[in-house]
């Protein structure tokens, strides 16, 4: 049986400030990427969301960030490879007390925002961040962009990883992500959207710009959970590749761990 | 042998701000306090500060605060008791990343400056400091003032606990701190600070300011190392109390644990 | 012809967090309390705003609060009256570079959250809070709770000050709030809230919990901006306040200034 | 009579952590540069730098940077051009609260660490911390490095502007700085610190690494406060270029402003 992990972020309200609309999302997806205090969720928002996670069987990971709130993580800092290894651990760890209280096991990492860009075309903070990830706990899955340097170089620190596609992005022929400010970047369609991660889920494939399929070796489907109806989309792809026969399970068992 | 436990706050340093002698004082103190980047620390320095204690041999706890750099911890902020059990959970775990990729163990929390005094007067404080604490290990000590609610919560819920005592602080007959807005409440003179500490090192006792000798049952004795002359003054109580044959231990040796 | 106020608590989204809905609720109040970015507000939130007011002919106002945006200002912070009195001065400051730019003047100053209800109280921050905003600019009005310390302390130190009544609260016999802890201390029932404002607005009267009116010499009236309808609501009280030949001006006006 | 301005960083200080010796640099210095909170300062500290500008008769200008108190605003944050003027904006205000408060006029501008080196070789961004200046107050003086962009641009728009030079960095034949992760790029000699800053002064002339004299025209020339010394090295500076017969005065003084 053909298994895909559908993953979402989450956690990213801050105090009184709400964002997303994570209890319905999580209703859908197998993986949660949550945010640790640095570029949004806090304390309070961590322990509900990794709560949220256990009552609804998802599994927990962290979604490591710039410390930059203001810009919601968003934001390029000059930080150096080190300062960022020390981001990495902190926020892993501080989620991870979150997971010891619920009983979860924290299975992976994906680094967000400006630092999953910088990690994406960066050596030496790919090599922080893995290094962070495997000085913690070697088993955690590091998540990043299909054919991204960051995957290459965490496979070849000795971590399991999982690559990502994104269901309403557009992508060039050669695998890549068409940039945000492309026009046509980020697809809206929503029956469009379900059909494209059902081609993702079934066969591992993406159509890129030009018409002409992609094969990419998947692991995981992110799905946005900050949009406006994001909630019935997960849920629709959820059933759409239900139906299809394709097991949806969290990312370290497609990955054939246990 | 009677054995004693000497304990310092460290890692106060934030970015480029430095404060603090750490690398002086931890060569002479058992324990340490190591900020979480709440009131102080980021986590580089927390990083270089649990290296420090490796090679020094010095045992880690965490020192979590209120989140307020600005006020470094200092300042009430009325936060409720849940946010406070996440705010320690989340500095907890921060810390331990780095104990553990250092090969070391978390032994100990105490609670800093404002979120210290509110647990050592507020029973629902206290509780949720020490929820987190079990929730998250039980086998961590809670350090807090002698004769305090925080102790007595904490070993009510079945925390192993360490009082601690200040050297350099006159002390009520009742065997509570004179306030710091008291004159006289800070001893200066060094002589004087070092024949406390071997008085409550030998024989558990604190001089009042009546002078009247108080029996407190003390684990821990608390150097402060923000000071002028800190590193010397730890090196002075150390080689006192040595002198009398009263082992230096970190606090979880002197409780009788492994 | 009798004169009244509406203002109305915004710019309050946070970078990527976005909170009210300022625009829609601009359309209807004659006076803005802009956040000055302690609590909520960023400068990009603060430029927008401030050019709303300008667009729409609403009069701004620093709505200055405690250093905490992940508490959104709500919780008391133990600051000492000089540090409250700086942090008011920085936030006026701040927000009235943004006035400048657009060409329009600051007319009064609202503590926000736990500031304003520490201000109510305790007299040394009120002192505090008014001499920043007289060492400012002796012109801007200091807009308080109806009978409250906060109005008592800055108009004995020569402020001009505006009372400001809830139309969405209720009230005790005495003029004070039924705090929000109380059930039916928030009146949810837009029809009700509608009637409460024209009584306020047409005969300075409020209905006290007893159903009894108590006499209120409100200068302004506050509406909530957060909540859902709040848009509707406040055109709905501008028209029914306007119905009655009441005025609605800013407070400057209502207070007789030029 | 030749008229030359000496500036130094000040007010870096934030909360419990101590930076600087401010009081005896502005002793010896005619210009302040005063951090505005973002990258360090806080209002107490704004207002005591403030006040001791005051007492001491020295200039006082704004001194803005990145939202980054851990990184004390020297990474890049890849801020849009609009990001910034909001922010030079909002730091200019809070700044000049103080100075209303104790009577002084802002006279000079001075970006801070990456937003310094930013304006140096990026157009929107030079443009974007000038238009903020305009609009804010059209007679502050915009001081930046000599031969730099940022001057250009800023004087392009119109802007009054002063060149400034390190009397302790090495210069390149071009009359640009030897980058300081180049061996010797920070002169520590004392003597020839004062050597060069009296030649700056005296003759508006440099010796750049190969021996030869570069010609700057510059307007002030730029102390380090934040070294060990640096009060004793202020001192120096400002006795040899005072036995000189060139006259410190202020920069807007030295441009031949009231």
């Amino acid at each position: 049986m053909r298994l895909i992990d559908l993953n979402c972020d989450v956690g990213e309200s801050f105090g009184a400030f709400v964002k997303g609309c994570d209890r319905s999302v999580l209703q859908s997806v197998t993986s949660a990427n949550i945010a640790c205090g640095f570029h949004a969720g806090d304390p309070g928002v961590m322990q509900r969301t990794m709560a949220a996670c256990r009552e609804l069987g998802v599994s927990p990971g962290a979604h490591p960030g710039y410390p930059d709130v203001q810009g919601f993580g968003r934001r390029e800092i000059s930080a150096s490879p080190d300062e960022i290894e020390g981001y990495v651990l902190y926020q892993i760890g501080a989620l991870d007390a979150f997971a010891r209280v619920e009983g979860l096991r924290l299975r992976h990492v994906k680094p967000h925002g400006a630092l999953y860009n910088r990690a994406a075309k960066d050596d030496a903070v790919a090599e922080a961040i893995s290094r962070a990830v495997i000085r913690y706990d070697k088993d955690l899955i590091m998540v990043g962009l299909a054919n991204s340097l960051m995957l290459d170089v965490a496979k070849g620190m000795g971590l399991k990883t999982a690559a990502e596609a994104f269901a309403d992005r557009a992508y060039k022929p050669d695998g890549t992500l068409v940039p945000r400010t492309v026009e046509g970047s980020v697809i809206h369609d929503r029956d469009e959207v379900v059909s494209r991660a059902v081609r993702m889920a079934s066969e591992g494939v993406v159509l890129g710009v030009d018409g002409a399929p992609i094969k990419l070796d998947i692991t995981t489907i992110c799905l946005h959970g900050d949009t406006e109806g994001a909630a019935a989309l997960a849920k629709g792809i959820k059933e759409a590749i239900g139906a299809l026969g394709v097991g949806l399970v969290p990312m370290h068992i497609v990955l054939g761990g246990a």
